[in-house]
């Protein structure tokens, strides 16, 4: 049984790194599978399946923590169906197009299904950078709304800047603030806008350092929040109740080397991400339609399955 | 009727903002009234009256936004009290003489009465630059406690910093974090303890920009909030229903004017404060004792006065 | 490509408001699509499914507004499936018939279900009328339970007084109450018991002016909140980020001519409705069983799909 | 020991009503016992206690429930202080005229208190009528500050249109809503403002029915609320633990005899007011100052004493 | 038509409580109905479908109250599919095997899912006794994760004793304390782990007497609370709006017969269970993965379907 | 200076704890300091005054814990005052006499005033034994209420069989329960009623052990929670910040040896009290009348002085 050479280069790309970014990845993986698919030359179904079942190990082995790879190998492999290898194969590639074509139109479907949450007159707030939270104020602005923003700039990295340009540049108003003062212009913002790393099957959403803190005042002022995000940011091993891991970073995106020396020795605490619990979100908008965070589970299941069974494990005999 | 040069002296100083400080603009002026007093050459108790309100109004005017100036003023003229000359010059000089004692005495009697709400191993969360709170945390060290710190950098001027070198060399281990990831370590603190610029009438507390935020978030993870101040920082207009006017601060604090050339045309706003309601607070911790954030009027009430007379005004006959 | 005539006569019906009421509408728009399936002559399947969307076009632009014409028409056409003009007909009559028993059954199934959430003795609070909720309360009758009632009068149309006498009419002991009443008799009810005009796929209710205060208020209360709604007035549109318009009525509903003449120029606004989020329901109970306010949309997928195909649209190309 | 003839005539009136309304019976009691201590020919100290607190008990059972007029008697009573009739004769005087000066100029204090809470371009929601309220109001405009008023119109009796007219009058935009469109306007709005019927040492307040559910849904949106009442609304009983009777009104006010006949045989009630707990107010504006509803009761043993002992009663020799 | 006389041994074993449990009972019903599939010698399909139905309403009359009972029926007769009796019989065996490998799988992948949620050192509180609880913690155990355990005893039966037994023989260090004494140490707990006996429709759950106030405080104190409960526990009748009976025990459990005999005549109240409604509970671990409790209800329809039809029931022909 | 044997051997007696019970204690100690001051042979008021701190010393050494001790010391001492022997001795006796018939007086006037707060028809609900809480209900049927109440067990020295005989022999109808149902019995009472053995300056009460569970319950269901506490029970130590221990008691009360041996080893923790925080208390019934728990620090003060100075130490010359 012989892989064919486009999954292995594929895996080679993502494994280093060559392949980036979570959709680009989820896109390799897919491609890479129905390759595998067209050109198996294997005689039996079981040979076909184990064929691919060992392709989507060999992708899945180079980053387990992306969630995006295990979406894309878990979205194929569950709708490879059939009783000969004809019809197995043209599932597989159908699937794998398919997978391919919602990526290619996640955000500007997304986009379009959070403008209409947006009134004209309205004014966002926005934590980090998302370019599926601005797919939904630029879709907005299409359909004519005048929209604007406060824009938090996001301790450490300041990511906000690069939203405040964003919003720029499309013609939105924007006020900059510190973090610190998000609960102040809670007060004039009709809408908190984000978008999320990952969803997690409890509802609970993973994203920026600082999301949680957010809603929680977004909620006590009564401020809808509303989390963008495209069906790739699902974690479907969330549903067997794995957590997502939270990456602590560096220290010196918190702390100079100068106020270092000058603060003397404390330790810096840097986590990349926080959890907020679905109690304290309104919507998730995906490409998919929007959800009550407490019912993403519902799609999680439809598009990757329950989450017990991994696709490309080999079925015991239990 | 003449002012003595002192109360003229004081006033230009304090004006010229040369002498600055809630304490210390607070100690000159009740030290003004003294020198009035004792100096005073009036020969009726009408006179003495008028001659004391005279060098108050002086003294008022100078900077009647800063909270301790009136405070003083207050404090002082309405324990003037008696039917002769002598007894009322007695009665300024008595009361003038113990807001100075009770001034240099504040800090430390406060930090003993916060450092018993402290237990040994206790982890404490603090926000921007307090000597107030920092007090309570020596005090308590003094006691033989072991405490630990979680120190929030405090955008957009860092006073975070000051915090973790003062705690650091107080022999306190401090982890030091972003703003934005005080809701997660928000799990790992038994008390948030910050400082107060003023403190109104209906129990709010008016400090540092992200305080507020801080407060809803500690009160929703069961974490209580103590605010360290000292009487002066009691805003006895507040209980007339004034509002305590936010400091709206240069921009350049936030962003700088390469990172502004870079992200072009945006508004920054930058306030110095924000108002954090009683019921987000546990307690509030002063050199008369602690005080639930609603009782704290009677306290107000008892060194100041009911707000409604302005006793450096002259009464009408109404 | 002809439409069917009974098509034509239904749309004119709908738009001139000849048919009206909800439930009346969604049944004439199934009906006219099972009379174009039954009649069409089409000989080709791309021709019979072109011919059905276009008649659920010609139907659609009459009132797109009315929750349950594009509800009908999805159920219909989005179970129009087969590879011949005969099985595609069959399943289009099929579909529509489905449609239309469902409809008739509706209300006494709900009823049903909504009336085991009733115990004997218990006391219900209503809003508004809503013959969703008294067919809960009807059942709950005729199984033999003893129930009381707390009717709000429901300005400004005072609706209060049509479910006062229906609940009498039942054999209900009734207690009239103002609006302004509700908090204070909260205390004496087992239940808030609603209908709802449209039910949002994030899980909110919009329902007549003055459910959402009355929600909060018996959240606060401890006191569960109902709401009965026939599957007809769940709302796919909002899947897709759409909100629901709140129509603004006549203000002499509110102030009549005299009283106006009487208090002189000041605007008065009449929203017919309010929406309230999920947070604030217990449960939503409709023909198909009782969900969650969160989980809605799963049961709105299911029935209408997912909101993002429009299914009388012609599909392009992508 | 006799009674002055004012005093007999005085708690006739006050009887038959002929005296009415909360500032006008306490006015008139004080002055009662003001003429009383004047023109009385007791010898000893004794007896001219005696006096007053026969004079005070006469008074008291002409209507013991009104609010003002044991408040009159307690305020008046308690500071009657001396070893000599000469002495005692003066304290009542002093405290009396002291009494009748406070209710003069109650309502501008508090309405320039008030007043200092709101900001220009601040919208207020009212219920019901309150002039205390409208002073506040008042007094903002004095101050040349622009406001707008969402005006509830209160039902049964629609006291709202007093209200608007009022405020109409003054130049303050207005726009009139029905009392279920309150959460929906809640969002328009930077501050309740309601007046109060009575309130008590636990901080909660009796208004109009309607306000409790009202604050509710002002906390839940993050609006302030804000009482506005006179000192004499203050309710000393309540110290002692009693509980404010609820007047239960005339059913006509809710449904006229056609409506009546028509609906059928249906209960209707009709509580006058309600009780709003503390948490939900976020401050009382009296003429003493504005304070957090939990320490109202300080205010409350300030004026009128604890409560325990009723100083127009006997004192035993316990 | 017969009965396999199988399935009649199994009824009367059930109704005779020799058979019980809820595992075993489902497993039961499952069986008989296998193998009432497997020897059936109806000749049509329709006899094969009514001779089903017939077996499913005699193990069903035996306990209707018992949870799994009717979920084994639903289970299978729902999977009874097929055109002729040949496929029938498959679908049947095929969907009564099924259900019962579900049963033997069901608590240790429930097990390893809830472990998934654990960290290596967390503290877990439970109440009661649930062996489905306890599979978490040792599924966690044997991922190598360090975990300690405080143990609520759980008056009146304390089957906290038991729980905490069956935690130190799997090593875990356990603090046993009062029911009382909960919320005070919530403040050392990570997570709050209990069973249900019971889950309905609208996602609250049914659990032992205390579950609810725990929950609670639980959210109060910012603890997660977790139930683990296998399929068999969802309750498919609440789909169509049945409340849970929840049954009253004998009051010895509560007081002894000295006991009682000393405190002289009073009631006793005993409950079994309580409710704990949804917005308490964050997450609902089941052997098919977790989920907020409240999408539970699509898991409840996916396995069981929609509750309105009871697949044992003659079918109309409404 | 020789201090009186009376004084010996009251300290003597509290200290073998020959003399216990916190009013008896109380008591003692004032007794003594009356002794000592009618005496005392100081010929100067500076003796004198020694003498009289001297004994408070002396007493206050003897059990520094129990509340009610430094409170009578606080309470008589703070009120010795005069410029001579014979005025200072007066004031000492007074205040001691005073205090003691406080004492006498205390439970009847607060059971009069927590009666007042009960309806007649009202269901109580009580945690543990309190006699103060008893005196209101007392009072209530002696006011000619017919009152019921649920009475909570109480684990683990089950002081709630106490509770339960006392009403009975009061006639008043009793339902005992479980700790476990008292939210599900929340449902069926109008009150919640407790004592306390501790209130401290911030508003929180120390109770017995699952008092705070059961008002943050209540709090959630509707229901007032309110403590009842004579004021030997306010703790002045806490206004300078000092916690209250918690003592820590015998596991034996949770479990029997015999269980113990059974269930193996494992940890036992047996808090006697527990802290409930202000915001969860409605309100404190004291026999000077009730206050919200955020202002019973006013009381405290106005009893026993601000809490800063001991009046039993020396002063020092700062």
């Amino acid at each position: 049984m012989d892989l064919h050479p486009t999954v292995e280069t594929t895996a080679e790309d993502i494994a280093s790194m060559e392949t980036r970014g979570a959709a680009t990845i989820g896109a390799a993986a897919a491609a890479a599978l129905r390759v595998q698919a067209g050109e198996s030359d294997a005689v039996t179904p079981e040979a076909f399946r184990a064929e691919l079942r060992v392709a989507g190990r060999r992708l899945h082995e180079t980053r387990p923590t992306a969630v995006s790879l295990p979406n894309a190998l878990r979205y194929v492999l569950r709708r490879m169906d059939g009783d000969e290898v004809a019809t197995l194969r043209a599932s597989v590639v159908k699937a794998a197009t398919e997978f391919e074509q919602r990526l290619d139109r996640a955000q500007s479907q997304l986009g379009a299904i959070g403008a209409n949450r947006l009134q004209d007159g309205d004014v966002v707030m926005t934590h980090c950078h998302s370019t599926d939270a601005l797919a939904c104020v630029e879709a907005a602005l299409d359909q004519g709304k005048h929209l604007e923003a406060i824009v938090k700039e996001t301790r450490p990295r300041l990511q906000g800047h690069i939203t405040a340009r964003a919003l720029r540049e499309m013609g939105v108003p924007v006020t900059l603030i510190v973090d610190n003062a998000a609960r102040r212009y809670l007060d004039d913002a009709d809408h908190v806008l984000v978008g999320a790393d990952a969803i997690a099957a409890d509802g609970s959403v993973v994203n920026k350092i600082g999301t949680s803190g957010l809603a929680v005042n977004a909620r006590e002022r009564g401020v809808p929040i509303v989390v963008a995000a495209q069906t790739i940011k699902l974690h479907p091993a969330t549903m067997t109740g794995h957590t997502v891991e939270i990456e602590m970073r560096d220290e010196r995106e918190v702390v100079s080397d100068e106020d270092r020396a000058d603060i003397g020795d404390v330790a810096v605490e840097n986590p990349a991400f926080d959890v907020t619990p679905p109690r304290h979100i309104d919507a998730i908008v995906t490409e998919s339609g929007q959800f009550p965070p407490e019912s993403i589970v519902t799609l999680m299941r439809e598009l990757f399955g329950d989450g017990v069974a991994e696709p490309w494990v080999e079925p015991t005999n239990e």
